[in-house]
C-alpha cells in the first residue's frame, strides 16, 4: 500500500509548460495574460449520485475532466489549469493509475495543466476547478438573450440519458455503443465555445436537461423562448433505437449531455452553419427567444396554440436518478 | 424541501466586490492584476475522516475555508477568491444556513470572496479552491531553504490535536476550551504568511504535523533539520494540561495544526520578534537546517548525540483517526 503522498507524485505528476509551479507546494502558481479575464469552475461527481460504483476509472478520469471543461466552454473560455480533489475509500493503485490516464487524457486533449490537488480518504467522489482564460469583456454569460434570436443546441443531447436508461435495462436500443459513449466519455465543445465569441448573445451548457438549463437562460436574460419540436434533433436518438416520444422527452429532459445552448442573432445563420461543418459538430437551431419573460413554451407544428414546456432539469435533492 | 438551485441562491449568494462575474453562470470571472501570480490551492474535508459528524455546521464552514487559507498564507500570498463544492446528504436548511454562515464569517474576516461551487447529494463533504495574489517571483516555497537558516514555527502547533484527544476521551484537560476552538475554528496565519515575503526563505503550512511538513521542506530544499526539544513551544499545551511527553508528542505529530513553519536567515531574529509582537502571533525558532540531505535529528540538550525524529505526519490512507 502506497502512502497519500506517493500516490499523488506517482500518477498525478507531468511536465508543465504554462504553469509557474505546479503540483508539490502548498499552492500552485500560474500567470494570467494581462489583456484576460479568468474563467473559473468547479463541479463534483459523487459515487452513486453522478455514476455507478462500477464505471470503469478511465472513463470516470476522463469524465471529471469534461464536465468542467463544458462550463467553461458554454463562457467561450480556453481552457488552461485544473485542480483535482480525489476522494477514494482505499489506496488502490490500479484504479487511481487509471483514473489518472482518462484525466489527462482528457487534460492533455484540451491543453489543460494539472496544477494541484487534495488525496483524502472517504466515499468516492472527485471535484475539479477549472480555470481558464477569455479576453476581457468577450465571456458569453447566461444574460446576454435578445429579443427575436434564434436559439441553437449542439450535437446530441439526450444521447447521455438513453445511455443511461439503456445500462438500467429501461430501453433496448439498436446502437447502445454510441449512447453508453456520450454518457461516459462525454465531449467538451470546448472549439465551438471559442468559436462562438462575438457570435452567441448568451449561452449555456446543458448538464441538467436542456429545458431546464433553457429555463435558466431566459430567466437571467429577463427573456421567454418559443421552441419547435419539428426542428429539436431526434434523429440520432432515433437511429440510436429510441421510439418519437422517447426521443423528443430525453432531448428536453436528458441531462448529463454537456452539449452548448445558446442564443445568436437571425443573421448568423450563415456564419453558424459554416462554423458546424468546420468543427464537425451539428448545430440544430430549435427555436427562438422571446419577449415574455418567464414563458417557455413548446409548439408541436399542428397550428396550435404552443404549450407551456415541462421544465424538468436534473435536481439532485428533488429527483434522484435512483 | 428547496431544490439545489434555491439553496445555493439563498445562502451562498453574497455581494462582491472585486469579481466581474459571481455565483450564478456557467463560471466566475475576474481578472489577476497583471504584476502578479495566482496562487491557487485546493483542501477537502470529509465527514468520518476529517471531522465527526456530529461537528457544529457553523465551525466546519468556517474551518473548509481556514484550512485552505493557511495553504496560501505558506506561499505568502494575499487570498482573494474561493469555490465551494458542498455534497450534503440531504437538503437540511439550517445546517446549510449555518455552515454558509461560518464560512461567510471567514470569508470576510480574510477578504475572500466566493465566485462559484456545486452542490451534489451525497456522503457529506467539501471542497473548496482557493485562488490568492502574490507579486511575481515573491511566492515563498518550500524549496528555497539554507543551510544554516534557523526555524520557525508560529503560534501552538499540537493544540488541535489535544483538542481531538479531548473529543476522543483519551485525555483530560484542564482548558478544553482552547484545544476544542483550535480543532474546530483554526485561526489560519494569513497576515503572517503575507509579512514574511522577503523573510522567509522556505515556508510549509504544518497540517499534517511538524515533523511530517518539516521533513517535506527539508526534501524540498534538499537539506537536513536539527530540532532542540527545548525550544519547542510546548508551554501552552502544558498549560492546557499535557504533560511534557504528551506536549512533545503533539507539537511534533499533531496535525490539524495550521501553523507557519518557516525557515530565515539569522540575520532576521529581530525583524521576526517585531512581527511576531506587532501581528500578536508568537514565533518559536525550534532549530535550523543543515547541509546533511534527510537527516531530521531532534536534540534534547543533554549533552548526547541528536537522535533520528520519527517523521509520523497524518496519512489519510496510512493511519486514520480512528
Amino acid at each position: 500500500m502506497f502512502s497519500e503522498f506517493d500516490l499523488v507524485r506517482r500518477h498525478f505528476t507531468r511536465p508543465a509548460t504554462h504553469t509557474d509551479l505546479a503540483v508539490g507546494d502548498d499552492a500552485a502558481l500560474f500567470r494570467v495574460a494581462p489583456d484576460m479575464q479568468l474563467a473559473v469552475t468547479t463541479d463534483t461527481l459523487v459515487a452513486g449520485t453522478h455514476f455507478f460504483y462500477d464505471t470503469s476509472p478511465h472513463g470516470l478520469g476522463w469524465k471529471t475532466l469534461a464536465v468542467n471543461l463544458s462550463d467553461l466552454a458554454a463562457m467561450g473560455a480556453a481552457p488552461r489549469w485544473a485542480t483535482l480533489a480525489l476522494t477514494l475509500p482505499a489506496a488502490d493503485e490500479g484504479w487511481i493509475s487509471a483514473f489518472a490516464e482518462g484525466f489527462f487524457d482528457c487534460a492533455g486533449r484540451y491543453g489543460v495543466e494539472l496544477v494541484g490537488g487534495d488525496t483524502t480518504r472517504g466515499p468516492l467522489a472527485m471535484t475539479v476547478a477549472l480555470f481558464g482564460e477569455v479576453p476581457a469583456g468577450q465571456a458569453i454569460t447566461r444574460a446576454g438573450g435578445q429579443p427575436g434570436d434564434d436559439l441553437w443546441i449542439s450535437g446530441c443531447p439526450g444521447l447521455a440519458a438513453l445511455g443511461l436508461m439503456c445500462l438500467q435495462n429501461r430501453v433496448r436500443l439498436i446502437d447502445a455503443d454510441l449512447a453508453l459513449a456520450a454518457l461516459h466519455r462525454p465531449v467538451p465543445r470546448v472549439e465551438m465555445g471559442e468559436a462562438l465569441r462575438g457570435i452567441a448573445h448568451a449561452m449555456i451548457d446543458v448538464s441538467d436537461g436542456l429545458a431546464g438549463d433553457l429555463a435558466h437562460l431566459c430567466e437571467c436574460s429577463g427573456l421567454g423562448a418559443l421552441l419547435d419540436t419539428r426542428m429539436l434533433p431526434l434523429a440520432p436518438l432515433i437511429a440510436a433505437g429510441a421510439d418519437d416520444a422517447l426521443a423528443c422527452r430525453t432531448v428536453l429532459a436528458g441531462g448529463d449531455d454537456y452539449e452548448l445552448l445558446f442564443s445568436a442573432s437571425p443573421a448568423a445563420r450563415d456564419t453558424l452553419a459554416t462554423l458546424a461543418r468546420k468543427l464537425g459538430l451539428p448545430l440544430a437551431r430549435i427555436g427562438q427567444l422571446t419577449a415574455e419573460t418567464g414563458a417557455i413554451l413548446l409548439a408541436d407544428g399542428s397550428g396550435g396554440s404552443p404549450r407551456p414546456l415541462d421544465v424538468c432539469g436534473y435536481d439532485h435533492f428533488a429527483s434522484l436518478p435512483r
